[in-house]
């Protein structure tokens, strides 16, 4: 890419924008690749409304993802009553955003499908009890949602994802009507971006950090951490909050099982959901 | 949409081609979602080089992806070295494609990264230690992944996930170079397909299963399920495979732990490998 060709400018621009100081030189470049990049998480929306054809669409996007052995060990549950949104956002330690827009799609990981065929046939199901089950879905469902996530940004929606669910995974499921061995992984918050609050480019770590070649190197990241520590205040800065950096983050998270907000019950709540985790 | 409108042909055709006889009768169109549901997984690969400008740019497309509390949580390690690549065929039961494309992508539930952080700073970690955390990581993952995937895919590259290597967690972990408290959740293999053995769209469950409006409903499930092993059927027939249905192999992956293939060591696989699932 030679600088003065728009692509590569673009491309320089996008870069810079998602890791500062530490951006890679050159990439290739389309115009996916710019709305790849150019993600950014929505948390404040307008309450207008959707289109009815939008989940169809979102869902059309996400089961075009790959599926472990085309399982399809995942659902989804379309949340747009406004009392469950508040009951939610309760639920996820006040994520106000999610009672603001005007839907949050729920993704499960749903062994209770693939039961209901075993039991269908009474055939054996215990290849559902172990771990590796509860982590096909939750993957699959990941996968899903991201595709969700590229179409709803490519018709100009914001998305945030809720993580915080998980804080309550019994009552969460309850909400939702979930039958025994189904659990939501996480929450897709889906609305229009409210322009008075626009939403930032998150600067992530250099690729050095994250990406290996061969081996994995471990030692090497210290250097780089710590520079991306400076750009990580420096976004905080711009955005108001309390520039801690990043390392400050990782410490909070690790410091303790409380510091988990109730997921440190993650296993004992999926056991109780129905899921082996053998 | 009305039908004489070429956009709502593309759309009817692809949602007809992802969906066959129960596809949705209307949705939202654009080059991106047109993009995502023409989506297919690719086994048959070309040998030929890939750009040296393409891994860097797979990982932006990745790490713009959202990633719980910015933490990051995972790590990609690029494998093109032919004989890592035989090996890992190997590993993961003898599929082929991974020695035929140059290139997987390893990805890595990393909280081996986080714990140095920890470490740096004499810290605690027990936040850690906890089921969450492998969770986190691995959804975190696999947002990432799937934004590499259509990354490739907008490239004109082919890709497919390889969940085997869950198979063999230690040696492939091993063979990575990975330290403690890492694990790869799936590699992707990314190249060049061979048009000499063209890809098909798999269909999909109807959206009456997989798409839930305020509450999840298992009973009303049945029924399409049985429209649906019926167009699965068909396509296996296409496919030249052994036309057994979608409930088949729902059964087959129930059937016992031995139909894991050695995915129900995962919990001690992983806990080998650092991770504390608590």
């Amino acid at each position: 890419m030679a600088l003065e060709d728009p692509v590569s400018l673009a491309a320089h621009a996008a870069l810079a924008r998602r890791y500062r100081s530490a951006a890679p030189e050159r990439i290739l470049w389309n115009d996916t690749i710019a709305a790849l990049l150019d993600h950014r998480t929505v948390r404040g929306f307008r309450p207008d409304p959707l289109s009815p054809d939008l989940v169809p669409t979102l869902v059309a996007a996400a089961q075009s993802a790959a599926t472990s052995s085309n399982l399809q060990l995942w659902s989804v549950v379309a949340i747009e009553d406004e009392e469950k949104r508040k009951e939610l956002a309760r639920l996820a330690g006040g994520q106000k955003h999610i009672e603001h827009a005007p839907l949050i799609l729920l993704f499960v990981a749903d062994l209770a499908r693939a039961e209901l065929v075993a039991d269908e046939a009474r055939a054996p199901k215990e290849g559902f009890e172990y771990l590796e089950s509860f982590t096909v879905a939750a993957v699959d469902a990941a996968l899903a949602a991201q595709n969700a996530v590229i179409a709803a940004q490519s018709l100009g929606l914001g998305t945030v994802y809720i993580g915080a669910l998980r804080n309550h995974p019994e009552e969460v499921a309850k909400l939702a009507g979930l039958p025994p061995r189904a659990a939501v992984v996480f929450g897709l918050v889906v609305g229009w971006s409210d322009a008075t609050r626009p939403a930032a480019i998150k600067p992530r770590l250099p690729q050095s950090v994250v990406l290996h070649r061969e081996v994995y190197d471990l030692a090497g990241q210290s250097a780089a951490i710590s520079e991306y520590d400076r750009d990580a205040r420096a976004f905080q800065e711009e955005q108001g909050q309390d520039p801690v950096g990043w390392r400050a983050l990782v410490l909070a998270r690790g410091a303790s099982a409380a510091a988990l907000n109730g997921r440190d019950r993650l296993k004992a709540a999926l056991r109780a959901l129905g899921f082996g985790l053998k």
